[in-house]
């Protein structure tokens, strides 16, 4: 028998489609309703299997009876999508979204379903890609990658083992921890980089020559403007709805450029060699870590 | 026969190390004669047969009949290199560089090596990696990569030729350019790039919780900061030969950061959507063309 018998995913992309794979695959679910207003990529998963059924709505019909509803759009659509789902949800439902800021999830789920609010989790899976869409869903994208719940003060304890659970059963560690402390996280090590490579990338396309330019770039370049290749309204609403911490970070990143520009203008070579040497010790640490 | 008798390589790591590999295998040269300050380095240069010969010094017999020096070291040690070549240099030996700042390069020979000016010739690979040292060098590194020469006002044809052909004969593929516009481009494809890694990765070392929250990182973390990974040493020097370019560089990523923290601000969804839109389409055209 499966763990659960249904789940409605309300956007049908990278992240949501990747986990429906797996827990299809481990028989972790019996039914995966799909739902996005992209009606090809619905077909795209049907096709690959992420799903059993495709709806462009949210209907009483299509989330009778769930057991989970997972919203995996856009971080700015949930206040939206938690008042269409507000009048056809049943009681018993849990309600998980797998965004990269969580302060703006447990608004939302505050705000627009009050009273269903002990049962909604947030849940934020760490494994992302520059591709997207349902063609991007991908088996064990989630073996051995971390996944934060961040509980509230109202949370039902069911709810929230039932998510982690879910996590679990496709191989994700659960960590757990305060919204505000992840989205101070996650505005450090992923969505200031992403606001860095696209300032960065942003900062060619002005340069009166800088198409010319990229014709000599190489694989450094390639690398650390990968992230800009993401999709640029799920960044958007990020950066948006994390934009305390962002506007922190940066202040802290043109500090650091003044450092970097008195060192040059100094021609300082002492100060800027241990500089450098600092940063890529730190670099040179973390990835030791990670093996 | 081989093409040339005998190479001399100052600085035996990645770049002149992968290069002695390929004209060896390709049967390009008699003997190479690594010169190295590492004797260790050059141990393991000698017991991988990137070199033949070892020296830690050099002297009148190291270089002697030599048809080529590589200077393959950081890019601040060329001055003090040519003054030490300068009492053994034979007439007719062709000197060449493989560094990152070409303007740089061209100063050193024609201060420290001004009789022998016509037979310096300044080249610079595009192919790297956060790796170095002489266990780094690999076969094929150059294969189907751009190599630049910038020839100068007094260049001998000869000695441009004889470079472009031991480039060539590695699989690159050469491409001429004044030296201050290599020193522009590679400003803005490659040294800014490591500019903003160092410094995004210095943030996260004097941010209070920054260690911890690393624990956090992920595959977007791994690629954007993999630069940042890079030798201090070397970079320190390339930033410093091309901080004219690069405090230009700096400038103009403030006024970048400038805009984005105004689009936070005032929660401009439309202009910062619009932004990030502009440059994950740019960063996908260069994506496109690499193909």
């Amino acid at each position: 028998m499966n763990a659960l018998g249904k789940i409605v995913l309300i956007g049908v992309g990278l992240i949501g489609g990747s986990l429906m794979l797996d827990l299809k695959r481990r028989r972790q679910v019996g039914t995966v309703v799909g739902i996005d207003i992209n009606a090809d990529n619905l077909a795209r998963a049907l096709e690959r299997r992420v799903i059993d059924e495709a709806h462009t709505e949210i209907t009483a019909d299509n989330i009778a009876q769930a057991d989970l509803v997972v919203l995996a759009t856009p971080v700015a659509t949930l206040p939206s999508l938690c008042r269409l789902l507000l009048p056809h949800l049943p009681p018993h439902t849990v309600v998980s979204d797998v965004g990269s800021t969580k302060q703006s999830a447990l608004a939302a789920f505050a705000q627009y379903l009050p009273q269903h609010f002990p049962r909604c989790v947030a849940a934020h899976p760490i494994a992302g890609s520059d591709r997207s869409g349902a063609l991007a869903a991908q088996f064990g994208l989630y073996q051995g990658k971390k996944l934060i719940v961040c509980p509230h003060e109202r949370q039902d304890a069911g709810s929230l083992h039932l998510v982690e659970n879910v996590w679990r059963s496709v191989g994700a560690e659960i960590h757990t921890m305060d919204a505000a402390e992840h989205d101070a996280i996650f505005a450090a090590v992923s969505h200031f980089p992403h606001l860095l490579a696209f300032s960065y990338v942003h900062q060619m396309l002005d340069h009166p020559q800088g198409a010319r330019y990229l014709d000599f770039a190489g694989s450094g370049f390639r690398d650390f403007t990968r992230i800009a290749g993401s999709h640029p309204k799920m960044w958007q609403d990020i950066l948006l709805a994390n934009r305390d911490s962002l506007l922190a970070m940066i202040d802290a990143q043109q500090a650091q450029l003044d450092r970097l520009r008195h060192f040059l203008q100094q021609e300082d070579a002492q100060r800027l060699g241990d500089y450098l040497a600092q940063a890529s010790g730190l670099r040179a640490d973390w990835e030791k870590k990670q093996k």
